[in-house]
């Protein structure tokens, strides 16, 4: 039956198209080579009748199909043993950018960091951006609702996208594609699919919004007593730039520390060392702030100097640097974007992206570290946080090797962020990393609900079975 | 059987808050008095226990449920006949206000112009707003995706809206109440149910986002050369304020005409009529913007001053005129929010809310009227727009008594908006208004996505059926 399917996909892309074997182990592990799998086959089509063609086959084959793009996720949502894994990666073409209607229509193979540069010659920016901006891809940013830094001004994928194409379960092409900023015609199938991860069909295409590039940025380093102060310094300065608050991004000292370890050319973000570290970016989009004064000081950086010195004087703020050019701009953020590679300097034993409301955040890093250090009193932590977004990065390293107490410290962490109001997943998605915490915390009748969805919308169940819904 | 299902309702809520025949005649009617039903009863549950009850009673009996709230829809979506119209205007509680995390937890009872009341108490706003707010209550805005005059700044009321509470159409309780800003914890249910005008179930609370108030807003009548002007001066006015257009809003020298006509001792906005007149509003967020000078302008109003005197130099603009107090911001406002009014001099023949791409705009204009007078030359129109979002309200009255010409008219409207890439539902919702258009228009494949949807979360149909899927 394998190579019956086998001959009929290469019948609908060509067989250059159709992967096995070795020509399919780049497709046969996530990003940090920590888990891995044998698809069936890789398949790539090169449009959206050829995918509706893979999935009507699949559909009546009763074989499963992950799609894939870029491959960058962290919640092993592409694990596609025994599946038709459906890459995007041919359909990357930007269809149209239309600069006076602030869109741009994009196939969902289209690299991120492609799109910005695409758009940048029109002075525009598409926001949305992450440190896997090269290789992540439209498609998987559309499917797992991603996030990145600037979702504080910009929102999530989901608050870019105006319009999508997909092929649905059964192998349908629906056309959403809407460059509208209003359109109240029915249910909203967009946001449905968007952040099901493949779940209900396959997101083969978008219309996304642009916006203009800011004229420039002014971007520091503030040390804040604590976290909460933090919270306050970010709607001061919202308050005083008029909203334009691009990044307030948390790391705290021993994140600080464990990067100066990594990166041991890095220079530390202050003299002394603080507590609370935050990387504040705030986009000049007017023109009357952004033009050098005989200094050569654009005037929100000088705004931005100002506000932070009145904050030192009153004690809201202990420490503070602004970038002085772009090389120190640029220096703030690698410390910043470096995350990832220093999180796995040691594989995190516990690894958590959750939410809480704005105002929980500093309640939610001492109630989770001291549920972890009553499991454990030897464990190190490494945080970050999207401080503006109330979405914190948490990882910890027990020094015990008993499984079951890194299982009890995870669940821990989940269970005080649900205390909070908050969720056990804020923008990395479920996949199947985490499904217990899907069956443990969501609302049983919404999840009656999703399952209902997914049976009526995927009878067969075909797409990306086993994810999101325990 | 009426009989027993009414003694039922009356055991859910008491007795009292069972109304029928004469009792129940303010629900039989929408707002403009044009559409008459006769409900089987209205009840008036007082919590969200009592909806869920009366779901189940109304599911198992196979009784059609309307949800109804502040009842100022303009699509028939709350149309009832021999239906129990549930109205939850009881259940009016704002629940809680959190300033530092910027939410409000209110029931879906809740009046827009009472929370716009409760959280300037805390220097917030939360901005949806439009003609009915004194009228209008949450449940209504969400159940239809409400829009009005500042989505151009703030978004429709879906992205208002974090977390919400619903009773699914059989009788159970989904709690979602998020007040999350990252939430990617499985389907997104919540944006299913917004927009889906109480076809899936009832939203009975929600958590929705608050912004810090303006601390001044400076207000202009703007006229432009042609509509798409007025777009690049959208585009200007953002570029030159850093984003802060809070409205941008059209009326055509036809509206001012009947305007004038409708209020007498009304002013018009310019001494010469102009074809093309614009509102635009622009709120100041930044306290350097906001601080009157010592002449008593505050900042924000010398600039936009400056940015059209400039304009108006270069002929991008052919007249301007910038509030200079309290009470000419008013009249500014009072001109635009008379359109139902005005507009209702008459009742209009063929009546349209539709939207496209922000740049289509003027070929709408043109394209639409050169169908309509195609069809009788002797029509009139009366256009607004909320331009910033590409959304045109748009009136006729056709000379001609024909029926048939006056059908025509409308679908030519609604042909020429689709061939423009744009929505014969722009900010109203579908109700029994626009099922033809939802037939003749919308992608047959979500149209099936959607009615698969309904049928397998409402298998008895119960919840406002008719509406929405034709």
């Amino acid at each position: 039956m394998t190579d019956r399917i086998l001959e009929d996909l290469a019948a609908i892309t060509g067989p250059t198209h159709v992967l096995t074997g070795k020509d399919a182990a780049p497709w046969s592990q996530d990003w940090a080579d920590m888990y891995h799998w044998t698809p069936l086959a890789v398949v790539k089509p090169a449009n959206t009748e050829e995918v509706a063609a893979i999935i009507r086959l699949a559909n009546e084959a009763g074989v499963p199909v992950v799609p894939v793009s870029g491959n960058t996720g962290l919640v092993k949502g592409t694990n596609a043993e025994g599946a038709i894994m459906l890459s995007l990666a041919r359909m990357s073409a930007i269809r149209d950018i239309n600069p006076k209607g602030r869109t741009a229509t994009v196939e969902a193979g289209v690299i991120l960091s492609s799109l910005h540069e695409a758009v940048a010659e029109h002075d525009l920016i598409f926001p949305l951006t992450f440190g896997a901006r090269g290789s992540a891809m439209i498609g998987g940013a559309l499917s797992t609702n991603a996030g990145g830094s600037n979702v504080v001004r910009y929102g999530s994928t989901r608050g870019l996208c105006l319009g999508i194409e997909a092929v649905t379960p059964t192998g349908e092409v629906m056309n959403l594609m809407s460059a509208l900023h209003k359109d109240n015609s029915g249910y909203d199938l967009r946001d449905l699919l968007i952040g099901a991860e493949g779940t209900l069909g396959v997101i083969t295409a978008a219309v996304v919004k642009l916006f203009p590039k800011p004229r420039a940025y002014a971007t520091a380093m503030v040390a804040a007593p604590d976290v909460t102060r933090g919270l306050e310094l970010l709607h001061i300065l919202q308050a005083e730039t008029g909203g334009a608050v691009e990044a307030f991004e948390y790391m705290p000292g021993a994140y600080i520390d464990a990067h100066l370890k990594r990166f041991p050319d890095a220079r530390p973000p202050f003299e002394e060392r603080h507590e609370v570290n935050i990387l504040v970016e705030v986009g000049a989009l007017a023109a009357r702030d952004a033009e050098p004064g005989p200094d050569g000081e654009v005037p929100i950086a000088a705004h931005l100097e100002d506000v932070l010195g009145r904050l030192y004087e009153s004690g809201a703020v202990v420490d503070a640097v602004v970038a002085k050019s772009d090389a120190q701009r640029a220096e703030m953020w690698a410390r910043r974007e470096a995350a990832a590679e220093v999180s796995r300097l040691r594989d995190p034993i516990v690894d958590n992206d959750i939410a809480v409301p704005l105002d929980r955040m500093q309640e939610l890093l001492e109630r989770t570290k001291a549920r972890a250090r009553a499991l454990d009193p030897g464990v190190d932590f490494l945080h970050v946080a999207h401080m503006g977004d109330g979405n914190l990065h948490f990882a910890a390293w027990p020094e015990t090797t008993d499984t079951d107490i890194h299982r009890a410290m995870g669940e821990a962490v989940e269970e005080e962020t649900i205390a909070l109001g908050g969720s056990f997943s804020a923008e990395h998605g479920i996949g199947l990393s985490k499904l217990p915490a899907m069956g443990r915390y969501k609302d049983p009748v919404a999840m009656e609900v999703m399952r209902t969805i997914k049976r009526a919308l995927d009878p067969n169940g075909i797409m990306n079975p086993g994810k999101v819904l325990p």
